[in-house]
Parts: C-alpha cells; structure tokens; sequence
C-alpha cells in the first residue's frame, strides 16, 4: 500500500535510532529503509530497538551518498526542524501523507523518498538542494527537535493515516507522463549548468547560487519525462547555437 | 495550551522509555507527566533519552497505584493496540484529539489523562474499568505494537494539532519576492518563443505545442520577479552566444 515510499537516513550516529526507525517504519506499513553513510550497522543496538521490524534492518540498503540512495525516486522530500532564510517550498507531515500517500493511480507509479538528516544537524543545504519539498512537524517552538525515530514515526502514521482515506488527492499538478526520477533531474540540471557556462552566463563564484534558484524553479514544476526532454532539446540547442 | 493534559505511564519497565516519553511530549506542549511503580526511576538512560526535557522528568510525579495518578482527571483515556473482545468506547488518536484538544471554554476545565501501559503487556482490564474510552492508534495490523515513546509521540502530535498551535499552513510555495504578474510572464513567453527561434530550435508549425508545454511547465512554478529576471537573463546570453 506504501510500498512507493522509502524512507532514507543521511548519517545518523546511534544505531539504536535506525532499529527504532525501523520499527516505527513496520508498525505504519512502510518498509523500504536506506542508509546513508550510518556511522554503525549492522549493530546490536539496531537490532535490539528494532524489536520484530528486523526484517526491515535485513533488507536496509546502504548507500555511500544520498545521490545514490534516491536516484530511482520521482519525488524526494528533505525533513526539517529548521526555518530556513531561504524559502523552499514545504509541506507539513499532513499535507505530505495528503498529497502523496492517498490512493491514486498515476501517482502510485512514483517513487517516494522520505529523507531524514543527521541527529544532531539534520540535512545540510547541498542535500537539501537535491528535495523537491521540505518536510515539517508542526512541534512546540520552544523544543522542536524531535527524536530521529519519533520523527519517522509521526511522518509514517499520516501516511499510514492517509493511504486508508481512499480520497483523492486534488492538489499539486496533474502531469501526462511519469515524473521524472530523481537521476533524470540530476542529469538535466548537469546539462543545464554545462550550457549556462557554456553559453557564458554561470560565473564561476556565483555558479552555486543560481543553481541552487534554478533547481528551486524546477522542482516547484515537478517536470514529467516528456518536458525534461524538451527541456534539454533546448540546452542543446543553446550550446551549439552558431556554431 | 495543553495544560490540562496528564501523560500517565503505568509499570515501565525501561527507564529509556521514560526518558523518550519526556521528549516526545516536551516536542508537543504537553508537560505533565505521572509514573506508576516505574520499576527504575529516576535513572541516568531516562536522562539521557530525554535530552532537552529532563525539566519534564524533574517534575514528574510517581504513584503507587493508577487510582491515585487519575484522581483529579475528570476524563481517562487508555492506550491499546489489542482489539478486545469486551466492547468498550473506542477513540482514534485523532478523534481524541478532536474531541478534547480542540479550542473549547467547557473542555479547558477538564483535566485529561492519557494513559499508557507496561510495554509488553499493555494495560490490565481492571486498569482499564478506570478509563472513559480505549485509545487506539491506527496502524499495520500485521505489527502493531509500538514503542512506548513512539506511541505517546504520536498523541501527543495530535493533540497539538488539534490545539491549533501549529503555524499557518505553508502548502504550496514559498517564493521571496512577489509573484511574477501576468503581463511580466507574457513579456518572458514573448521572449524565451524568440529565443527559440534565435537558436533554432522551434520550428514553424511546431511552435504553438511546444510554447503550450513551455507555459505549463512555467506557470506551474509559479515563479517570482526576481526568478523571471534570471530566466531573461539566461535567454539573453542564449541569444548572443557565439555573436
């Protein structure tokens, strides 16, 4: 039922946390878990939190970057605790599971990553940079960092919440093809800043914050296959334009 | 706001636990937390799960027996996974929520206990003869018993929900400048079909589909001023590019 969801852990120090995400993951039907770069796993302590849900340790992929971890994912969401100066666009855990998890044909074919930061520093801007979406807890401002565990588990009960509603999801856009996958967007956006030095308009020392705003417009658009390729008709076209 | 919420623990076996409980209802803005015959309290892994919120532990109250912890609530609600054969009222967590967190002058004057059983067993039925309703969180009925911290974790984030505490909702985009007016996305259409033709790549009797996809693409990210500047910008080194 959520089985286009996976839930993605970037650096996290303390086993116990992976086994108790582990177990928030299973007890809400959600069972796809990578691991970026976990300081240490397979662990006891992983195990011993994890209680019955060790299936999900056993069949957790590490991966050495998150790149690689999401590059089969149409739609990536980056949790944060942090109000950023700058703007992104966000979702709350509600309006996630509501956008994403409630039952609908064409957006059961997407991949879904769910990515969760460090424990002490969550996700850092390049990481960030690679969401679509930020992920927020409305919590007590006071005292808003929630336990790694605990914040998987409030993410994956809306979305357990929200799968059994059988509504549908009327917002956000109605796209023709597939989306595109997380790799697709990062082989576009690589052809993008190749033509934009190309052509002569990335300067060196501004290069990363204009595509970080170019990323930004892009992933608000959620492109399909389809416009990805018209998209990049027109960078090669650019690139060889007078030659 | 959720003062008049009391968080009871029954019989916990692992002092990490508690420390967890803390956590998770200092992240929600519930602070009163009651212990009935912990078996080990206060201890040094309470206090460490707890992290920021040894204040909540500091202050934590520990009973004999779960009579004396309730005696000043006028509404019990207990925590269970088990679907029991004796009938009982039956409330979700967000009914539960709905129905007692929300905004209300009669309901801020009851005191509210939600109480939580032994992690392995639950609570015992002469335990539950206290309570009004039985609390269940909906989840993987292949799996179903949470972790004790994740499950106050999950009612408490309820119930600040419903409290209304959360900030305004930000679904959509967050843009920092203001929007592009119509007329500012008519001149950057006007401009990128030029561009189009200038490189070569819109064909006569294409361009009329190929500007539709492009407009959607673009109207889709909703883009600001600032955003179209920068687009002006890139089309303009397109144009010259190679001159």
């Amino acid at each position: 039922m959520l089985s286009n969801f996976k839930i993605v852990l970037v650096e996290t120090s303390h086993p116990g946390n992976i086994g108790g995400v582990a177990r928030a993951m299973k007890n809400m039907g959600v069972s796809e878990l990578c691991l970026v770069s976990p300081k240490v796993f397979p662990s006891a302590d992983a195990t011993s939190r994890a209680a019955g849900s060790d299936d999900i340790l056993s069949s957790a992929i590490v991966y050495g970057c998150l790149q690689e971890a999401i590059a089969d994912c149409q739609i990536v969401l980056g949790a944060s605790a942090r109000d950023r100066t700058i703007s992104w666009p966000e979702l709350t855990a509600r309006e996630c599971a509501e956008k994403f998890a409630t039952v609908s044909e064409a957006k059961a074919r997407d991949k879904i990553a769910i990515v969760f930061g460090r424990e002490n520093s969550g996700l850092k801007n390049h990481e960030l940079d690679l969401c679509h979406y930020l992920l927020r807890i409305p919590c007590n401002s006071a005292y808003s960092s929630l336990n790694l565990a605990a914040a998987v588990q409030v993410v994956c009960y809306e979305l357990f919440i929200a799968s059994g509603q059988q509504r549908e999801s009327t917002i956000g856009d109605k796209n023709e093809g597939s989306l595109a996958s997380a790799r697709q967007m990062e082989l576009f956006y690589e052809h993008l800043q190749q033509t934009l030095a190309d052509i002569g308009f990335l300067h060196v020392d501004k290069s990363q914050s204009i595509m970080r705003r170019l990323r930004r417009i892009y992933n608000r658009a959620a492109l399909d296959t389809k416009e990805v390729d018209i998209l990049r008709g027109i960078l090669r076209f650019s690139q060889n334009h007078n030659k």
